[in-house]
């Protein structure tokens, strides 16, 4: 499914370390490729989201890193492009990872190796992330199969945690790409996911053009569904999750969680190891974004005469609240599936996965 | 606060039976009084929303039945406009409830009496539904009192369940209203409501006009607040109840009664008794309307200009589900408010009004 290379998220302009990212602003409207090529365009393209997924926005940081340093390899470049970088959003802790793994790898050489080895390691966590996706896809895939009842299999994901969301496959999708091409006759409910609406705008998006049928739901009948036995399992990412296994997801995932476990469904989150926060210990501490208002009261599309256009749907005396990412409490996911297999959502099951990486 | 009559959802045109409404689906942008003097006119406005809410769809179609028997008072003309009319929205037991009320008044009377028969008790009813709303806005007041802590009191409500959903006052909002005049500091989380978006439209605009404290916050933010403690009560309203105190309401609902639960949030619905189907045994055996993907897919607003466009936010390639209610299982419902009092969300509840009320 993703032999084809343009199935890519992030690709490299060149050799490197300047790349191209898919605007993912624009999409489902307009598919552009943009040009990431000083530090302030990748610290932009973080923050303002033409790239989001935790995956991605830790690749595309360690490209930038690796960037930064091609222009000047100083230490005093190195603090400061990190420092601009790690700023650009608080929630993903892929972010961190990304970016500490680039400074482990390059501040014990001299200035002049920096750049190379950088741009080397960026390359790799690509790479990474691609294979680990694939496996997390494969793991997911196994928890499907015995879900399988007569007629096709349907299963609700949340935002967008696919191939967009990170470099390919995907995590919450990989599973279901993974399933499409096994032949399995799988449905999925992709929740709109106000504000932004990435599962509209992007889940719909990815999932038509791979063939798998796909129904957008309002985020507000996901309960509903799951009641009226239409749901066979959710799948969902995460952009951090702490170690005693409770999920910080993007807002609204908490209420699929507390839904799932009412209506007895199987509730899965599929992340790549780089998103454990290994030092957090709970939900409480992870730090949740809070983002502008117009993401709420303005909304992009087309009018009839096919011109993009961005309309006030309110009036604007309105005040409006945007918390972008909740917690998910570890005792409603009924595993995490990653790359190194599934395990509880628990301090015991993130345990026998730390002691399996020797941590 | 509804001595101004204007603050009214429904007004007599002239001596009735026509009658004048606001064009729901205008606000916020536009405030506009729309005349019913037809019945496909009154048909149309209650199956387009131009008007909705329960109750306010309850006191429509009884106008509807009396002007159409204005025109032709005999027993085909009652029952075509009785099945016409009971055909615009599936799920609002008062639009059945309010026409059996005009029907059982008319049916006994020759021809030529029923007419200004039918007229006088659709007054009536709608004389009755401020009455009842602001008895229920007493009634739950009393509940919100106890609740003051110091700082504001913040009250979540979804949907729109105020004066725009009844003649005055509301139901969820009718508490709010009371104890806003009261003096109490009390703050609203509206809920956006999607796909139609009436928590942002109508809800925002109906308080800030009011003077009520509000912040419109997208449905995914609700479980987030109240895990955050930022939630002191829920208080949504109800299209149909069954005997067993099952709760019908807007879509989304039952997400927030599930996160208030698990938040221990009180969560009230305030209804009038009109809204309860004492013929139904339980949610399961409501009739749930699904409505065109087009309320999802598209969005109304003003552009830069101060022009009204609709523009499609997504692929036209898009499948869409639109389910517009939910069912919230009586046992998340700490109360249920009527214009009678106070009653637990049981049958055991509703055996105790029914009692009181001689049923």
């Amino acid at each position: 499914m993703f032999d084809d290379a343009s199935l890519s998220s992030l690709r490299l302009l060149g050799s490197g370390p300047a790349v191209e990212v898919i605007d993912q602003t624009l999409l489902p409207h307009q598919f552009t490729w943009q040009t990431l090529d000083s530090t302030p365009a990748f610290c932009h393209a973080i923050s303002a989201m033409q790239v989001r997924g935790a995956p991605l926005i830790g690749v595309t940081a360690a490209f930038g890193l690796a960037h930064a340093l091609a222009q000047d390899a100083s230490d005093e470049q190195l603090n400061a492009a990190h420092d601009g970088l790690l700023a650009t959003r608080p929630t993903a802790v892929n972010l961190r990872w990304a970016l500490e793994q680039i400074v482990a790898v390059v501040q014990p050489l001299p200035p002049q190796d920096r750049a190379a080895a950088a741009l080397a390691h960026a390359i790799a966590l690509r790479e990474a992330d691609i294979a680990h996706c694939a496996r997390i896809g494969e793991f997911g895939l196994a928890l499907l199969e015995p879900l399988q009842r007569k007629g096709r299999l349907n299963i609700m994901t949340h935002c967008n945690a696919g191939w967009l969301a990170t470099i390919q496959w995907g995590t919450a999708l990989a599973p279901i790409y993974k399933a499409h091409e096994a032949g399995i006759d799988v449905h999925v409910w992709a929740s709109e996911t106000r504000p932004r609406n990435q599962g509209m705008n992007l889940t719909a998006w990815e999932l038509h053009r791979a063939g798998v049928p796909c129904t957008v739901v309002a985020d507000n009948s996901c309960g509903q569904l799951m009641q009226a036995g239409e749901v066979d399992c959710v799948i969902v990412g995460s952009d951090r999750t702490a170690s005693n296994g409770d999920v910080c997801n993007k807002v609204g995932t908490y209420l699929k969680g507390l839904a799932a476990r009412a209506n007895e469904v199987p509730f899965y989150v599929a992340l790549p190891e780089s998103t454990i926060d290994w030092r957090c210990p709970n939900g409480a501490a992870i730090p949740i974004e809070e983002r502008g208002s117009d993401e709420l009261l303005t909304q992009s599309g087309v009018d009839g005469s096919g011109t993009l256009r961005r309309v006030r749907l309110a009036g604007e005396e309105l005040t409006a609240g945007n918390i972008a990412f909740d917690i998910t409490p570890a005792q409603l996911v009924s595993g995490l599936i990653t790359e190194h297999g599934v395990f509880a959502a628990s301090s015991e099951g993130l345990a026998t996965l730390a002691n399996k990486l020797g941590r």
